[in-house]
């Protein structure tokens, strides 16, 4: 936060009066960072906080907010992220803000000052059950990819097919964090916990039908894993998977 | 059903009056051997129906009902056995009644007029995942083996310890039909299901906890198996799932 | 799966290396037959593990990735089903790739090599409560006959008209196998597993409204069923009941 | 109501003043025939208002105050009926009251100036699925029978043994009103429906296990029956049912 | 159903031989007056049976099937009633098939062989709490009508402005039977429940939002609605309320 | 009510006769200042009775129904507010009614006989979690400002940077009752509740994804707060959050 | 909080150094009068912020933790509550802290350093619908007495005998706020809700049966009420109903 | 796995036939290190496979099988942990194998070859909400400890007085894990997610009432939490948190 110490210092060399740093205390105790869009505060030291900046959720938002929200971001921060938006918003979104780049797979605008740079060693799996699945596997591997994880991505390996898995597994082990993607019954999270000694962040995913119950049947499945070593996201949050295994392997990285 | 052409030939020759012969049809369309015992009309020609003998639910019936049942029961029919029944009321119906015998890890009274032949070829898999999940699998077990069928345990092989299950595939491979019960997430369905082309009868068990929802957890799992070959009973409904196991592995035998 | 006792005779014989010798067991066991398309890993060999080739489920799918799936899939396996199929995409396939077909009552494409071959003897009785379950029922039955077995159709025959059922009682009871379709209460699998010695595997259906909760209240009554004898697949899956009842029958035939 | 017009009258002739009268009216709209006893609200005038006197639901109420109100409700109208109560407690209430009666099948206390004449013509069927739905099946009778209709208990005729209602469908076809009584998926009421022309009260019972849900499953499968007809009321609602049935057949008495 | 003893006589004096008497018995148990068109089998004889003809839930019909039910019911019976039919297909149906009327409000399609005689006597009352209510109680009261009953109807006197239900409680009062339909929290079934001595049929609606949950609150409600004389039938099911209440006045007037 | 004691005194005197009294005081009770619309009975002494005049609730009304509300209120009473309104309805409205405007963010309907006057003394705080709950927030402000009193707004101050909530901490410290709207889990109602004196309305809402179960999970949240001083209102429902507070302001302004 | 200004005057003038301040207001800022417990954080100055102590929430804490709690907090504060205490946890710590006194109707325990005083002007009506709904209402009714309110207890006038309402609605009407207590379905909130013009906190409470589901079904009918006016706490939270009524008060007293 | 180049080398050499080699291998790949108990079959290779040896879930098994299970285990893995026990069994336990110790407050068992070394270096913080999710924090708590990292507990700071949390934010923030233990609504976990940079895993506890709904509400807002960097497990879960957050110490560890 605030430089305490300094502003205290300055009071004391009489160099800041009394009332002013009762201001600037308070304020930056209050609102470090802030971007008033009116309807919107933006987040602006996110980063400083957490690790990683403030992620637009683009679900609701209209396009002109979208592009105010870009546009204000863009100025203070190096990268953004907006996650579940569809392709007519972004078409808007890239023609009114230079650098906006679409994912389609992911249905993800991300912009960046520099080039991605890959910061972190290791890697983070992002492994899926079904083709089904994809989009939610793509928010999270683009998530992690733009804050600066390298990602291996292991598709179409659901246990209908278990060899299918087991020719993979190493990539899977090796990998620093575990991002397992599943509808219907959500059982790969279970197997490949079984296998692996890694830290795996279960995203159940809404596909499926009946009694799938719109992803609630993968997400109970994935809390009632009886492999330990997997938590577990809400449905359907490609993006939630992607931060949290970058966590992960971002602490991993600096440590090394 | 009854024997309607008998009747009308006896009709037509003047052996039987026109009253009597509607009230045997409209009777015999009605109550073919059921025994009033006033709390219960029991079933006697379930078997001929349905080709397994009325099984008693013992929940929540009295012991002097337990025994009312047996006593009128191993007058008529050859083989008995009830379900749900605690250790107490099992010590008074096997105190009561001649040839009854407990079977504790089942929880389930039996009765047979002669030995039990396993008269049917081949053999039931019962697939388990876990220690907790005994019960229910030996309540399975049990009605199979009641019904005449072989069955070949393989208990304790979930998936968090997937080679556990793999160990033992070509027995399991090779039955006629396949039990598995499984709680908490209830991969261990899907994964067999992926290995095998034999039917198999899933039973979620309310064992877990949290999230598990008292077996709604594993019981959606199920349902939603990608793996087809699949089908569900009730959550503990071990009696449900030996019963069904054992019909496929008779009309099989039958056909042999 | 690979012929393990080959490799280690040609591996003593020397006529095997020691590395590809353990390459081949490591990839035989890894990956039997799976074609990558990137989006996703057709499993070849599934019919050589499970008895029936993979079948695709339509939904969610793009027109492309069905086409270049039925591609891929008629080069090597000998007929392909695929499911959940709107008209607009079927029209699609079917013009894209030559001899495949669409059912619409079932929503479905199929495509064989050879015409069919009824090859297994009895049949499955696919029975079904109201005019509006008939798209699951068709699924249901089309899978089953898609992978060899007769079908008899017995529709509209719900309790709320129960004579409607007992006229044609007969062709149901001499069924290898049953299949019940049922939406609202689905009270029409208890009635019919009261009556016969036959698996029954229950479809409930999403039809009905209000507290009918999308299938659930049948799906529960079906899992609540008072006679044995039933089995459940997920709220509308009538292929699962087709392939389900076709596996049942196809072991009945073998034997026979 | 109060006898507005007599007030009035009162009021013309000088022989009630303006202020009394205007108690009288205020009060006779607030309070008619209410007896307070600290901890409830009697309610003397039910019968008047609704056809019936009130019935007092014992579950959570104390021994000392069921046996306070059974002391004032005797004083004041000419039966009692009391649901859900506890072998002991009734045994205390017994002791306390004169002529207060337990009804140990149907857990239910009564009490009667004078002995029950059955005044309403024709009959109430009681239709029960299983013998562990007859405790509410009895509460369903007695409350009938408490307020003046004459029953007819048809037992143990659930589904799946259907000829054992069809053996006694005479009987339940002539009723004024049926209810019907079952636990598990409750099919009883949809068949009973698809066969008679009288209204039909369901009671869900909570007997089952596993997806049954204490009762959900039988409530969702008769309101979503798909014979019209039926009518359902709460979870293990005997007394409701019975009560309802009587209002029916009482109104018919009363016409005929 | 046939007769029995007029068969049997006929055998008797070898007017009728075996084989035909066999034959006439079993189809006659088996399928009276049912009316095959392929994708539906018409119950011709409900209203022998139950007291009123087969109505149609349009729902998920098509215009084409539709048409066709109506064709062939329109030969058989003398009145007929379609529900759940919206505008399109309602002019499609009444362009097609003659003396078709469409019902608007209630969403409904009706034939009639002669003109509608009120032939009850006594009148049901549709009580509705609001003005989003109305499709539900018009269903409610179209189809009692249809059937032959007088319907009063008291529309929008919810409780949140109770005094609009006393104005015209002496007409709800005086009815053989009344729907009462209400969304939202459903209090209005409690209230009137505790004002009136006939049953009340009360139809919960999907109206309102949030955690109204498509009708399952006022389902709830309804379910447990403090006052007796109150049955349930599904969300949304105006039909279901009409024909009950239908059915109790019908019996009535019969009996009057 | 009526003027009870009035009637009397001229029935005393003979100036009213005792049946045109009787009627009176029938009616009156019955029926106090109701608009019969035909498809609604519109509460014209709402206000009266409950401080606030009747409020339109607008889903699921057509266009000519709103018109005839609005024309008929504005003759009778000072405001109107009508809520949920999309914007055709909201256009045909404001061309047919004079006077009537609409608030495009809160989606709904005014209309006022003279100019909004402040009149109550303090404020609201209505403090708002993300961006996407503004329509919800905007609904409770507008309502509140409806019925006179002045609202401060506290948007986008999620518990995700829960620094800017205590930026603007005092503010809503010094309201007299505050209104947290939130969606996603909710937690800014328990954050607000730990650190104010006034009482909290919190209003779930359906914004978020997957689990969020369209606002069940933020209903849940609210609902068991460990923060007292927090009561919640149903899903989405501004308006009722609104309404409560303006309750509030408007009781502590009379008494001040 | 801290002062602020005064520590950083100090500072200036040197009478305080710049680590000591740093720690001051680092400190402050985090922890404002907490007792540790080591299993417990007791926050002494609640009163300050939200203005009424902590109350201790008995359900799951031992009788020990429990006396410790109640011996540290009645050093710091002058009044204690603690709800949820069964009568043998309470008897002890009556017997441990002097002055310590047990409600048992409430279920809740009291200490008070000095008698109460009724500080607030006006009073809180709590309305209960039943009488088993009275340990929440007594909790309610204890809980804001606690807090310095005066309360009105109106209790058994649910809605089935509404006229036990109608005798006391001007009790309830002049209150300042009213706490509604109802289970099974709820409806007594609604209808109290369309008569008053105060602010009403609805209590769910989980007394009922079957679909009751532990009051849910109260809690869906109050949030879901077609009256405004209404907020809801949590199940059985007659706490916070009393402590949300008690502040509404509180704040209407002060103003006055 | 096993050294399946080295077995190949063998049977090159001929020093290992063919047949041999055969069962080798497929018993390496069916089941390394497997204890079989009959009714279980102990995974003594896990810690190989995951990183940590099989931890023993106590719930539903006997004190006999606890009692097996620790004696086999502690001949070949180096420590032992058990959850869920109850004082009963671990006195059983302690008793007969020497060295076990019991936890009371995280209710588990622990056995350990050699003193724990705190191998890891950094620490996990677990952090609570309230005095009643303390088993479930110290289950969480010892799991870590027992498999190497130390841990730092910060308990009672739950958001109703979020001063007491911001007073220990920095031991949060330098954790290398965090794991959040919350009841209630659980917003615990959003406040500490919007104020961290580390991954935390969050546990719902099944602490609070009424429409808590046994866990699932605060399960439910931590799916839903609005700040990133959270990942969610069952239900009072607290060994799956401590294990995961052990397992991303443990892999830091071994990286630094």
């Amino acid at each position: 936060m605030m430089d305490l110490e300094k502003i205290l210092k300055l009071v004391r060399t009489g160099d800041l009066d009394v009332e002013e740093a009762k201001q600037q205390i308070t304020r930056d105790l209050g609102s470090p960072g802030t971007a008033d869009l009116g309807f919107a505060q933006l987040d602006l030291e996110r980063e400083k906080r957490t690790g990683f900046p403030e992620v637009i959720f683009g679900e609701g938002k209209s396009t002109e907010q979208l592009i105010a929200i870009f546009r204000r971001l863009t100025e203070s921060i190096d990268r953004v992220l907006a996650t579940r938006i569809d392709p007519d918003k972004a078409a808007a979104v890239c023609a009114a803000v230079e650098g906006v780049s679409y994912h389609e797979a992911a249905r993800a605008l991300t912009w960046f000052k520099r080039p991605i740079l890959k910061v972190h060693e290791g890697y983070i799996a992002v492994v899926c059950a079904g083709t089904s699945d994809l989009p939610v596997a793509e928010e999270a591997a683009l998530t992690a990819e733009c804050f600066g994880s390298h990602v291996e991505r292991v598709y179409d390996v659901g246990v209908a097919g278990i060899h299918r898995l087991f020719r993979r597994l190493d990539l899977i082990r090796d990998a620093n964090a575990i991002v397992v993607v599943a509808g219907m019954e959500g059982a790969l999270a279970s197997v490949v916990g079984g296998l692996v000694s890694k830290p795996i962040v279960a995203v159940p995913t809404s596909i499926g039908y009946g009694a799938n119950l719109a992803g609630i049947s993968a997400l109970l499945s994935m809390l009632n894993a009886c492999s330990p070593g997997i938590a577990v996201v809400n449905i359907d949050n490609g993006f939630g998977a992607g931060y949290y295994a970058g966590l992960i392997n971002k602490n991993l990285s600096k440590r090394a």
